[in-house]
């Protein structure tokens, strides 16, 4: 089975029909445009053969069922927000989509939990939870993504520094595999060791190994006020030394960013806006949350202190949600700003040992202006998650910007690799770092992660070609 | 390959000899009876034909990649602590002991981690933390247990209400696949979606995928201070509603245990212990800890006045180390007090929905006398991991004690699967709960944990018997 695929037929395209609703089913040139891609179209543009939006786990099984035993790849679509090329149709077959599926049930006090389906949206998940005095922590920067695509590609954000990744709040995942068995992975506990940690592994898989059905997430009692300080630094070195020392403090921060002087530049520049903090060539943004003003007053006074002894030439703190804003409202809109200052953007998401965040910066830099591609470094630093975005400039030819981004890549993935980092962070394999990822974890992993794949889909049918491909 | 495995003869001993030492080699009889078998000898005795202490990965690597091409099965064991008969030789083969790979290597400040090889023990890495001021969270009640084998069992214990569980606390993993590989399952990276989540797998998989040679680990800042509630209710009932109203307050707690005084009873009268507080049914034992004085007080007032708003009868503060000793001295002694209180046990491990726990504290008795078994819950009310004790009274026969435990842990099990929880919430699936895996999970579960098995060990070498059983 698998390569070739079977190529759909009007019996195929019946069957489906069949057991979804005829006004669900989209085929050939009816399919819209944008279900041929993800939020990167440079990781690959692949018209679907169907296109399929299902309401329940049992169209999801029986569609499950008839692709396994005729031989047609599905992959599963939620937000259609992913940055890797992950949920597109690389081999043809069946898009399906989850995001009718949305519904969101009532929280579940005595668990503190909540109970969706995949197609809900994060914002919507976060807003459930408030509204009842809880709070779900995860905060990828991308609000309209669904919760199973978060779920699925193991979602990371800026509050992981204190609060952890997606992983870290799902309870318990219901799923279809790939042959159409319906199968609950753990329950509604808070821990369990029953057999192996399916759960724990279908997270993160980029829809590979299953299509979720429904999650459970974990909620917290929601923090009752934050702040958020602003540390100028004169150097990237000594911002990039202040997050260990931040880190040490007896209160764990919500968030630990950091931003160069140049991007900040970049965004007032092109997008009018302005940062609260003039000096400095690079800032440490932290910001706490607590239960109670005398908890974050002590977190705050802390950490201004050990900012001041440890070489920030200011402590700005922002103590308002008007004064907040304004510092989060700037490192919001890098990802716009750069768009704003270049003509186009490739993406490196690595993340390295918080101890290694400058040299990988300084180094980065280096690299991109040897292949003469100007780079700009952002992001998660106290998760030493580093976005390396890479801005082409007017003048360089198409293949000039290929290539050099291609090498440039290559170079920062050895660099990532020597200095004890990964290939991604948050944004994860799909098909865009494919290419890049034997590479990196070498041969004898990527048989495990094989193996691994055909545990769950011995007949290749489930988001072929992604995360690891077979066929070359 | 793997059933029937090779019988060992002198030439296999001779090359674990070649590739290790003679001074740390045993064979047959040589062997003490300590290794054949963990805490819990009920679920198996098991004579290894080969007894190695090995000191370093390549040791490992290479009687791995021989005993993959001979067909000779591998137990890995470190402490011998595990309560699910998990580190035996079921196969007979060999026996690895990694005791003597106990480096404990310096914490690292900038990256606030500690790496350690498999068998340090857990009481030593908590030990070399806190001299740093940082802190290892979990806690399990076994402290010689070793990190290895904590990590492999996904250990948990009483503070996961606040901090989780071992797997929480993992960053990377160097380990040995069956055929002799040496891989890493991440690196010392605060987040990570390069491929899938094989660190993630293997923890908890109880020695069947890989054996573990290091392993690196989180750390915090240690806490400042810390305070035990002590909340008497009338009822079972009324102690187990007052979980979620704790769980709502904004500070989170590190520990939230319940004993009922039948409990607390035998506790006194065996170990000539006194439990401060003596009067409530069931009283509900609440501990928190913080980085400020400031911080924790605002915990337990607010905690004391939930509980009195809530039916608890009075609201003992234990704010000092000595008075918060005498509650926890029982707490600990429990499983003591109940070996001095009868002949010998059996112990279930079921984890349900916190929503759940007084249902099925109340179901789980009727189940046991109804067998004609004492039986005593307690345990881990903050996560619903509740350690269902059986005590063998005296009188009853060999046969009665083995036909009415079981009849008993059947019922269980259904009631715990009927609550929406699970077959073991901590200790594993092992050796001695195998049996009552596939009714609880379903036979497409087990056929995935047999496929997820075989991508790691194809010839079933490693482990074998545990957690999935070819051979029936």
């Amino acid at each position: 089975m698998a390569y070739p695929y079977k190529k759909m037929d009007e019996d195929d395209f019946a069957y489906i029909r069949s057991v979804t609703a005829c006004d669900r089913v989209w085929v050939g040139d009816e399919i819209a445009r944008e279900y041929y891609r993800d939020e990167m179209p440079e990781y690959g543009v692949f018209p679907p053969e169907l296109y399929v939006e299902v309401i329940n786990k049992e169209e999801i099984s029986a569609i499950m069922a008839y692709a396994y035993e005729n031989n047609i790849p599905v992959v599963c679509r939620g937000g259609g927000t992913g940055l890797a090329g992950g949920a597109t149709c690389k081999y043809g077959g069946i898009m399906l989509s989850v995001m009718r599926m949305n519904r969101i049930f009532p929280v579940d006090h005595k668990n503190q939990t909540i109970t969706a389906e995949p197609g809900a949206l994060l914002l919507d998940i976060q807003q459930a939870a408030a509204v009842e005095g809880l709070f779900y922590p995860p905060d990828p920067g991308e609000k309209t993504a669904s919760i199973g695509g978060n779920v699925i590609t193991n979602a990371g954000g800026m509050k992981a520094v204190r609060y952890g990744l997606t992983r870290d709040f799902v309870r318990c995942i219901e799923a279809v595999l790939p042959d159409g068995s319906i199968m609950n992975f753990s329950s509604n506990v808070v821990k369990n060791t029953t057999g192996y940690a399916v759960k724990d592994l279908v997270i993160g898989s980029e829809g590979t190994l299953c299509i979720l059905t429904q999650v459970t997430l974990k909620l917290l009692p929601a923090p009752t006020c934050s702040s958020t300080l602003v540390m100028p630094f004169g150097s990237l070195e000594d911002c990039a030394d202040m997050v260990p020392k931040v880190l040490e403090l007896p209160f764990v921060p919500t968030a630990i960013e950091f931003l160069e002087r140049e991007l900040i530049e970049i965004v007032e520049r092109n997008l009018n806006k302005h940062f609260p903090v003039t000096d400095g060539e690079a800032v440490l943004i932290v910001m706490y949350d607590a239960s109670s003003r005398q908890e974050l007053d002590g977190a705050v006074e802390a950490a201004a202190e050990a900012a001041l002894a440890n070489g920030a030439s200011d402590c700005y703190i922002a103590d308002t949600p008007e004064r907040a804003g304004t510092v989060w409202d700037v490192r919001g809109a890098i990802l716009e700003g750069m768009k704003a200052d270049s003509v186009s953007q490739e993406e490196c998401d690595v993340v390295v040992p918080r101890s290694r965040i400058a040299e990988y910066v300084k180094a980065a830099k280096r690299i991109a202006l040897s292949k003469g591609i100007r780079v700009e470094p952002c992001g998660h630093c106290g998760d030493g998650n580093i976005h390396t975005e890479m801005l082409r400039d007017k003048g360089m030819s198409d293949e000039e910007w290929k290539s050099a981004t291609h090498a440039c890549l290559k170079e920062l993935y050895a660099l990532s690799k020597e200095l004890g980092g990964q290939l991604s962070g948050e944004h994860g394999i799909g098909n865009g770092r494919l290419e890049f990822l034997e590479e990196f974890v070498g041969p004898r992993m990527i048989q495990l992660y094989k193996a691994i794949k055909l545990a769950f889909d011995d007949r290749l049918i489930l988001n072929p070609g992604k995360v690891v491909e077979f066929n070359k």
